[in-house]
């Protein structure tokens, strides 16, 4: 063959290594907030670019003399943002890297993540090992994966993609990803709802109750991501939620429980990775719900759990025997990782109690610990079986006996002490129920016509506070006047919308235009109730 | 229950429209180039951006008096980039919206697109119809899926989650979402590769052969993705390749043919922006690749159709049973869309030709077409081959005489007058490939011990033409001086690198450094040739 006009021979294993100033580059921080995927912004006539990989979306690794991340390529055509010869890094990205602008980085071809291999494979149809979930959580956690990966990574694992045994893997892989706890006590317990309810703030009860029994309740929740209010956000309208780790141990050690956001404990810190392509797409698959719920509990050093599945036709779980497919995975991915649990299946047809919203839910919960005649009755009720169930894991409590020891605790005013020092030791916000501070624009959705309440759509109505502001705007939510079987007037207010801002108002409105999220029937169209809890 | 302090009644549905003035913003173009993913950009002070939906990567239409898009949301917190009050829109999304900057915006929620729900039903596993795939698709070429979404969508019909009926439908609502040619003629012929085999440049043979015989063959190619170079960059060498729709059809009448860019002609949009996740992902599941290949020749007015499978231990395909598994799933869907289907397994064990990269394959087509001594071997006899089941079409030609009816065209010269007539009629480049300008910066890989070439590794060798700069720096690329079964000293030169620019010579050096591609070993380890072709 063709071999006329050789230059000298070069054997590749002696050629030089590539020069040590290829791809050192001006560190920059964009100021965009690209949310869990680091991107590097590279100027189009910066000399770097040129080469293959460095085309849009491929992924380069940025390295200062101390850290080192991977992130994806924005082609720039604008000097304001970067200019040749500088890297832009998104904002995250640039926290990560811990460096300051203008310092040197280089830039060069990443290579693929180590797991990729796997991630293929999984594409591909194949069970993984405990290795491959290993390799794939620490990259995610590590911010190696692009979106594309994540999504794809998710998507592989949707459905029954992954067995019972890969689940567990799962689990104890992000476990391992992230810092763990521990309270050098025999019994840690928490309980926990795989959402879906608006205003089911149950822990803000469950919590004091179960601590002013003595037992040690740690609880650290999440903020809302798609749902009009999560724990720590209503938590928040009472006291401070963003702890330090230390102050927040110190806390649990001097009251027994707390109600922290999780957020800075780095714990399972790829699940906050994964749900940042989870919600967008609505994915939530029964392995990776119990792989997100568990190995949380498990980092916050959680040994007893009670788990909440509320199931209605506008709850995440909608029928009897997928509630129990659940209860029974669950239950497996627990046992295995030696986190004793138990699960109840709940009513989950309606929001619970009357408030959608932060300042709303923390009024009845307020309201519950007050024994206050206006206190919402099936919150009250929920919240005491939930901590009887919880109570039931203390070894001197005889079964059966854990509800009334509950109620007795919050009837006594033991639970509201309990909580009032939890507030006071985490910081009080000096919240008055009495005189809540609701969003002051406001309208109220009426019924169109006499009859009785036979459905309220839990979607729409967490959908409707977002859009009026909540959980950002505290005070923006929803206030419910009529509960499922409620009688009703023709032109009766069913309940009423909160906003500050007049914007955040017409979004409301219009989505209560399209549909009020109520529907008025008969009373024999009131949909069963598929449980007692 | 409590139904205190009610302001007077609102029905939802007497509700005012929003604001007319709600969401109007100042559009700027953010020069950033996301690649096939509309990005809104919003400073984080914005009005705005308060309300619920406006968060990170949530979804909003930007909608001015003439067009709407759908971008996802980053929030910025530099006024360099858009201040409050202004809408950035990424450069592809600007360019969509077709206004100028300080344009007046209206920014909104999005709905989400109408065919999210079947998505949604893929992703939980059901089989679509023909109207859930003509939605998805019409929304997908119309950008109105998110990355995370596409990606959803992509690994959702991986691998069999497609039967083959879904399979035509997916392509023909992919033909339905673009332009569709007619050329008025009852033959129009086209050939295509799979891909995967770098210097695989048969078409720029096929296509004069058969056009020199009178067969209409108007070729669109794609550019490389990821390979070293696409025909289209190739051809580019030698002519314009980016024509205008109507000069395209001009050229095509007069000449019979033409090898142009099909980027300008909006066939089969939606399969540009699947590419845009499936290639990060390597990800080429049958279903697909036949959509995709389909619905780009259906949409270009093909009548009569030979493909090309090539199978080899480093090419897509690698075993017979799957060549034969993905024929039949081309023919079912070729059937079903009245594309008349000729399917070629060929040998893809190594290269094909010995130039990888623009210039350098430009170099072995014309010499093949000249009839010059140093022309390549094998890429003649594959081409004749090919162009020899496309002349079959022909009912005027007889089944087995299409080889030698192709050998005499090409051996007589009358191609080559062809190729110059099709080159002229597109804008020649006045490209003299005996002189050829190959990147000045070189270097040779070499044999570590004498032997016999045993391998040649497709993938790697692409890797390292496209490290040193194909198909963006047109003379970059990889010259082979040995091909399998040859016999080579120690110390020979295995091939030669050339490159523009020092740093992508040394990334191309790294590349080889890591692994050359060649394995050199004994004659009797040379794999078998699966196929006679």
């Amino acid at each position: 063959m063709n071999t006329a006009e050789h230059k000298p021979l070069i054997h590749a294993v002696d050629a030089v290594a590539p020069d040590a100033d290829l791809g050192r580059l001006s560190l920059r921080e964009v100021r965009i907030d690209t949310y869990q995927e680091n991107v590097a912004y590279l100027h189009r006539d910066c000399e770097l670019y040129r080469a293959e990989g460095f085309k849009a979306l491929s992924k380069v690794e940025v390295r200062t003399d101390r850290h080192s991340i991977l992130a994806s390529v924005n082609v720039v055509d604008d000097t304001h943002i970067v200019a040749p010869g500088q890297v832009g890094l998104s904002k995250d990205a640039f926290a990560q890297i811990g460096a300051k602008d203008g310092e040197t980085a280089t830039v060069s071809h990443a290579d693929a993540p180590a797991s990729i291999g796997a991630l293929h494979r999984k594409l591909a149809g194949e069970r993984l090992t405990t290795e491959d979930f290993h390799a794939i959580v620490h990259d995610i956690a590590a911010h190696r994966y692009s979106k594309i990966e994540l999504t794809a990574f998710v998507v592989a694992c949707n459905r029954d993609e992954l067995d019972r045994e890969e689940v567990f893997f799962l689990t104890e892989a992000m476990v391992c990803a992230g810092k763990r706890l521990n309270w050098h006590e025999p019994l840690v317990v928490d309980k926990h709802c795989i959402g879906g309810i608006p205003g089911n703030r149950t822990s803000m009860l469950v919590v004091p109750i179960v601590a002013a029994h003595g037992m040690l309740c740690p609880k650290t929740s999440s903020r809302a991501i798609t749902s009009p209010a999560g724990t720590a956000d209503t938590m928040e309208v009472l006291a401070r939620v963003e702890l330090p780790l230390d102050e927040l141990q110190d806390i649990v050690r001097s009251h027994r429980a707390c109600l922290a956001w999780g957020g800075t404990a780095q714990l399972s810190p790829a699940d906050d990775v994964l749900i940042s392509v989870e919600r967008p797409l609505s994915l939530d698959s029964p392995g990776q719900m119990v792989a997100s719920i568990l190995s949380k509990k498990v980092s916050a050093g959680s040994t007893h759990l009670v788990l909440d599945i509320p199931i209605g036709p506008t709850a995440k779980v909608r029928s009897m025997p997928e509630a129990h497919r659940l209860r029974r995975l669950f239950e497996y991915v627990a046992q295995r990782i030696h986190l004793s649990l138990d699960v109840v299946i709940t009513d989950g047809r309606q929001p619970i109690g009357l408030g959608i919203g932060p300042v709303l839910e923390a009024r009845d919960v307020m309201r519950v610990l007050e024994n206050d005649p206006r206190a919402p009755i099936d919150l009250r009720q929920k919240a005491l079986r939930l901590a009887g169930r919880l109570l039931e894991c203390d070894p001197d409590v005889r079964g059966g006996d854990g509800f009334a020891i509950a109620r007795d605790i919050l009837d006594s005013g033991r639970a509201l002490a309990k909580m009032n020092e939890i507030i006071v030791a985490q910081g009080s916000k000096a919240f008055d129920h009495n005189h809540a501070q609701l969003g002051p624009l406001s309208f109220e959705v009426s019924a169109p016509h006499a009859g009785v309440v036979t459905g309220i759509d839990n979607f729409q109505l967490a959908r409707i506070a977002g859009l009026a502001g909540a959980p950002k705007i505290k005070s923006a939510g929803v206030d419910l006047f009529y509960k499922l079987g409620d009688e009703v007037q023709a032109d009766a207010a069913l309940y009423r919308v909160h906003a500050n801002f007049s914007a955040d108002l017409e979004f409301a409105r219009h989505a209560c235009q399209k549909s009020s999220g109520y529907t008025i029937g008969a009373a024999n169209e009131v949909p069963h109730a598929f449980v007692e809890f």
